[in-house]
């Protein structure tokens, strides 16, 4: 059933929903920039995309009718979700952060359902997309931008243009292998920077190493909450708890050596890390840009800047 | 002194100077990519940058006087040479296997000493274009060209256009690193792609393990001939020797980790191996492949060729 608009032509209004492995989030964005609405509900991946589409349907119908957005006229929603996926056929391929997802016609089925026009891009584009037309990449000519959340996305954008590449499978740079016959991740390589630097692979090498009978404050707050998330192993590595500062350690280290290849490879005037886990800040960032110092090439004096 | 060019104007013909760590590499070419004269003499770079410049002269100079050359009209020199570099301002900045290099004016001095229009190109750039343009990579849209020599260039062409980078340091693919804390390179870093997979740290790490009283065939040659090329350690690898086995195939497993870092980062439609090493054919294509195989993402089927 088409969702019916508010009457009245004012300001061309879009949805944006960000499909995570986590957390569904939306907004309602005017054209310049400014979001007038925000909504965030669990994805409940487990339940299948079935499911889950229909969660995205009836949030975008419960924001496309709220009164908030007064006479704004709806252009549209757009999607971002993890890859793989084809940004030209409309298709969400086999994310690894969303298992029993395969060949799911998304631009189709919530076009069906909403009546609105759907536009899908990978969610590491589509922020990189976004800090380049309106956020901390405005004005950068080249950007990468890396999105740590239950897993890593990535964007890059040269010449002002999202770079998608040959197969649309580019800028997936949480699969970059850093550490051969490492971590297994969940795409089923070995040594991929996620395993090393997401949020969910933090979280899972701390439980881990404590099921495995190390010690750590985080033990004791795993037994009373029953779950832990990275600001709780952020908190202990800072407190001086020894797996924790470990574990974390090695995610900075992950995320400098990511920075490295990719200022070796694309040599942006700018990477953004951004995300849940960039809400760390400045312990997220001072550690990553010592690592960064400590590790790269001596020889070169221009950088691209960390932020 | 300028070079006097042959009267008579038929055909617009360049010269191409491929400045490497160990060998000069030139050649006379035609605008239809038909190559006239080739030379190689050694570089000396031992010797400083001053040396490695006359010898550079010296080479176009006899070529541009070559009675072979015809009526053929030199148009001017291209000059590729190891990053880092700067294509804008003609300038050699400090590559790592050149020491004693240091932003040299090397647009300047060849063109005042010769007299001849000269452009100055990153040497994997440049090999990516001639594949591109003239090549195994004609008709494809991206591809990534990564060369093996004493060190491991690198090019990216995306959209028919070379990829530089911002601080024009892109594409130096052979400093990605692959194994953080791992061998030195000489560009300073520890674990690059270059220190497991170029000539000369193939022959550095057999050598290494020989001295430190590792048995092997090469050991034997090495006492012969007092020198080791990486022809003898893929020959003593396929004849079964277990050191020179063991630093082979490290080495194309890490071609095959830089080459799914391609693909997830660049995803190009091709991946071109190429350079002195990559004369080895069947052997590296071969291992690199069933590497790449194992160790790559199971979810895509949309794959680069290597080739």
């Amino acid at each position: 059933m088409p969702i019916k608009m508010p009457n009245g032509v004012h300001q061309s209004i879009a949805i944006g929903i960000d499909l995570g492995g986590t957390r569904i989030k939306a907004g309602v964005l005017r054209a310049d920039g400014r979001i007038l609405l925000r909504r965030t509900i669990p994805t409940e991946a487990g339940n299948g995309p079935d499911h889950v589409i229909n969660r995205m349907v009836e949030l975008a119908r419960s924001m496309a009718t709220d009164p908030k957005l007064g006479n704004g006229v709806l252009a549209g929603i757009g999607l971002g979700s993890p890859g793989t996926l084809s940004q030209r056929n409309g298709l969400i391929i086999a994310p690894p952060n969303l298992p029993r997802w395969s060949n799911v016609p998304i631009v189709q089925r919530i076009r069906d359902a909403t009546g609105m026009r759907t536009l899908l891009e990978n969610d590491g584009n589509a922020a990189a997309w976004g800090e380049f037309t309106a956020g901390a990449g405005k004005g950068a000519g080249d950007l990468v931008m890396m999105t740590f959340g239950t897993g890593i996305g990535g964007g890059i954008i040269v010449n002002g243009a999202i770079h998608r590449g040959h197969f649309e499978n580019g800028a997936e740079l949480g699969h970059m292998i850093i550490r051969p016959g490492g971590e297994l991740c969940r795409c089923g390589q070995r040594g991929c920077f996620e395993a090393y630097a997401s949020a969910a692979h933090i979280v899972r090498r701390v439980r881990e190493a404590i099921d495995a009978g190390e010690a750590s404050s985080c033990a004791e707050l795993l037994q009373q909450r029953k779950t832990l998330e990275t600001p709780d192993v952020i908190a202990a590595a800072q407190a001086g708890d020894a797996l924790a500062a470990r574990i974390w350690d090695e995610a900075c280290q992950s995320i400098a050596i990511a920075c490295i290849n990719m200022q070796h490879v694309i040599d942006p005037q700018l990477i953004i890390l951004a995300g849940g886990m960039a809400a760390a800040g400045e312990p997220l960032l001072t550690s990553v840009c010592a690592s960064f110092d400590e590790l790269n090439w001596n020889a070169l004096t221009a950088r691209p800047e960390i932020c």
